[in-house]
């Protein structure tokens, strides 16, 4: 944690644009998560099973997963067991390595995930893309790229 | 929910922009909140004081200020509760309407918010403000205002 002696306070615009930035978010996140409530799922889960069906043989480390989808290793092992419980993935050791897990997705997974999918990338559209500017868009893209690549 | 007979699938670019936007956003969040524990709050915890911060007499009724957090009433009321055993928010009936309730911000919280605060901007400005194309900045408010003003 370091703090300069003297606060870099947001001046008026800048703090505007920043609660403008969390209202954005927390309105695209509930919309998201309405649509697919509808389909039992929420974002973490329905990202779990994106990444999963983009992955050769449909699974993935357990240890990768939760890099691709920026869950912590705790978090994502408590998501993938509600998962388990509901049929849309599956645990086994991995066979190259001892101490690996790796998830599986299911066939009922797979079957969810096609049946969410074409609601869940119209309710993106109305969140996102149909209301902003394209240039906007593109701009924001920039912009989340910028903040992605600071280093921790 | 409506759903086209032809899902509109988004395009490379607008798909990579789209996965720019979840992983900016979770890397936002991560950096914010792994300042806040070091003051033992979290995001929503923060903002609750803030905005308490900012009302008259320092409270407001449970249903305005989960207005203004964008929290549903059963989670603002669950995050409350928890505030409430740290010391930091205090509930009481409110006067002028019995089936109401209002929060208050005890002394300790909002010492605990001045303490607080300019770690808060400083990791605000090195996760978001200081990585991002000023232009872009604007351009970011501006797509999450379009957001924010589309009708449920």
């Amino acid at each position: 944690m370091t703090t300069t002696l003297q606060p870099r306070w947001l001046d008026a615009d800048q703090q505007r644009i920043w609660r403008s930035f969390l209202n954005g978010v927390a309105k695209i996140n509930e919309r998201l998560e309405a649509e697919l409530r509808c389909f039992g799922l929420d974002l973490g889960e329905y990202e779990i099973l994106v990444h999963l069906s983009e992955a050769p043989d449909r699974s993935l480390r357990m240890s990768d997963l939760a890099d691709r989808v920026r869950q912590s290793r705790s978090r994502l092992t408590h998501t993938v067991a509600r998962m388990e419980t509901k049929g849309l993935v599956a645990r086994m050791a991995c066979p190259s390595d001892r101490r690996g897990v790796i998830a599986l997705m299911t066939n009922h997974g797979y079957e969810l995930l096609v049946e969410a999918a074409p609601a869940h990338v119209e309710s993106v559209r109305r969140a996102l893309l149909d209301p902003v500017d394209p240039d906007d868009f593109v701009a924001l893209g920039r912009a989340m790229d910028a903040v992605t690549s600071v280093q921790d």
